[in-house]
């Protein structure tokens, strides 16, 4: 298990450029000139996004393999993309590591951007390798294809609308927050879909990809710092409100028992601060079948919780005895904690 | 004098947003959304490259303001879209940053990048703000845009092309050697021509771009490690060697007294690791008045220095004397310090 230090920089970049993925004919020039040489689709507009890890802060060694930590990564650029119904096509990674890393796990990290990315057939295109004496970080640039009228934005939603959401959001947020109330050694105590989501979100990309031909969609963000939060974006973006059914949201037992752990309401969990990855979509009412098949070609859950509305920025969930209430939570703040 | 952490994230980000440059009409959405849309301009290509700095190893600073951290940065980013040809269109900047960053720093640091990028009406589109505890670090993503056919690589030197060198390599790594044995204390003793290439560098970006159309060059690349070790790459992805000219190099006084004061041969400094950001080129000899051209338009100092051979990896100066030696000079390695 050689270290960076053992190999040398270049030896480092040598294994990690040989281990990049599929190739591609667009690529006309990989890693190993002054910059890659790319060539997009014709007439089609790049979606472009960059997110970082830092050690300690967005991973921590005991909850997490090197493997596990690239893919998380990944998968929260993966769905940028997604939520602007791009597709995924070349990536650019840049390390700041100490000179004793073990170069194997660096290729383990890199191995799972890699099998992210693997099933759009994307690749790792460049990259840049920093030495650093204190907690490292890897910064993940992605380029996507998405033809110019069919890519979704924040601020298309109309009054009207539906709002559909992925998955189960809310998991995310409570699988981190019993993983620090309990400790790495107690693992076995948290559900599975909560861990999961938490370490291993899947981004919709396929779904997005799927169903974005339809035109359905009016508008999209991607659930990464809360329902609340990233509802609240998409209206104001939108210049709408948004009212929730209570009662619209499907069961969810994972959830209600970390609500029961946490002691804290079920709801408090499902719009708070929780990085899942998921899909907000504003929908028009025509296109709700084309949702649901799409969904369901790819294996995505959906479900229809609510309205956009002409409230500006008024946002509500209106419980099972008719009362609207404001929706609980609030965004992460990286330099307030 | 706010900090971060008294902005918020999402307030810093807001200040960063409205002064990240230039209105593009290909920029289709900016920050804001998940990611940011761009349009290529038809038929041309991308060159991408990303580059990071991290505090206390690239940058000092008691020799280097955020500004001049930011405009830094952005140079050794562009010297790899000039090594290419390619414009600069677009930039990511991908922080990680204490809490008590003081704001106003980082819009200077950021300020720095968009000056940098401005003579080429370049923007920053998009970015990543993540909180650290330790050391700071930005990483920069460059898209430029370039005529597939017109790309300059490191692969297409043949055996009989000229080599050309822009401005005075070699400078960099002196400014950098003169800092580190006097401190910052003693800034006044060393020449402000060494100094700037160090904290200062300008990217060639203007002349490759004003050269490119000619198709004088038939390869390229950046002297970031020195002029021994790239001119090394660049031989090495031709399958070429190269004689150099001991006495075709353009006499400079600063270099020299550089050598004295730290009691080695010019030569030495020369070729040795230096981050300069000039460009080494592979000319065809009937194109030798066009990069002279080139060169007088755009106010680069250029200097043909050699010959590239058919002899794969023999890399040797001529002296006065008429007798060949091997270049001095190795690679960075950031692993290895």
């Amino acid at each position: 298990m050689p270290t960076l230090r053992d190999l040398g920089e270049f030896e480092a970049i040598r294994r990690l450029v040989r281990a990049r993925g599929p190739e591609d004919p667009d690529v006309l020039l990989g890693p190993g000139d002054d910059a890659a040489l790319l060539r997009p689709h014709p007439g089609e507009a790049l979606a472009v996004t960059v997110d970082a890890f830092v050690e300690g802060r967005h991973w921590l060694p005991a909850w997490l393999s090197p493997r596990g930590v690239g893919a998380r990564l990944a998968a929260a650029n993966l769905s940028d993309l997604a939520a602007m119904a791009a597709r995924p096509r070349w990536a650019l990674l840049s390390f700041g590591l100490r000179a004793d890393h073990d170069a194997d796990a660096l290729l383990e990290l890199q191995g799972g951007v890699v099998e992210a990315l693997a099933p759009f057939r994307a690749a790792i295109v460049g990259g840049n390798l920093a030495g650093v004496e204190g907690a490292e970080w890897v910064s993940l640039t992605l380029v996507g294809g998405v033809a110019e009228a069919r890519a979704w934005t924040r601020s298309g939603a109309r009054p009207g609308d539906l709002l559909a959401v992925t998955g189960r959001p809310g998991r995310a947020g409570a699988g981190l927050a019993l993983a620090r109330a309990l400790g790495p050694a107690r693992r076995a105590e948290i559900a599975s879909e909560l861990l999961d989501a938490w370490l291993q979100p899947v981004p919709r990309v396929a779904f997005a990809l799927a169903l974005a031909p339809a035109g359905a969609v009016t508008a999209a963000v991607d659930v990464s710092d809360g329902v609340a939060a990233d509802l609240e974006r998409l209206c104001e973006a939108s210049g709408t409100g948004a009212t929730l059914e209570a009662e619209a949201w499907p069961a969810d037992d994972a959830l209600e028992g970390a609500a029961q752990d946490l002691g804290v309401p079920v709801d408090a969990l499902r719009f708070a601060p929780s990085d899942d990855y998921e899909l907000l979509l504003a929908v028009d009412p025509a296109g709700r079948a084309a949702c649901e098949r799409a969904a369901r070609e790819t294996g995505a859950p959906l479900a229809f919780v609510g309205r956009f509305t002409d409230a500006p920025g008024v946002i509500v969930e209106r419980g099972p005895d008719g009362r609207e209430r404001a929706l609980a939570g609030a965004g992460w703040d990286h330099f307030a904690r």
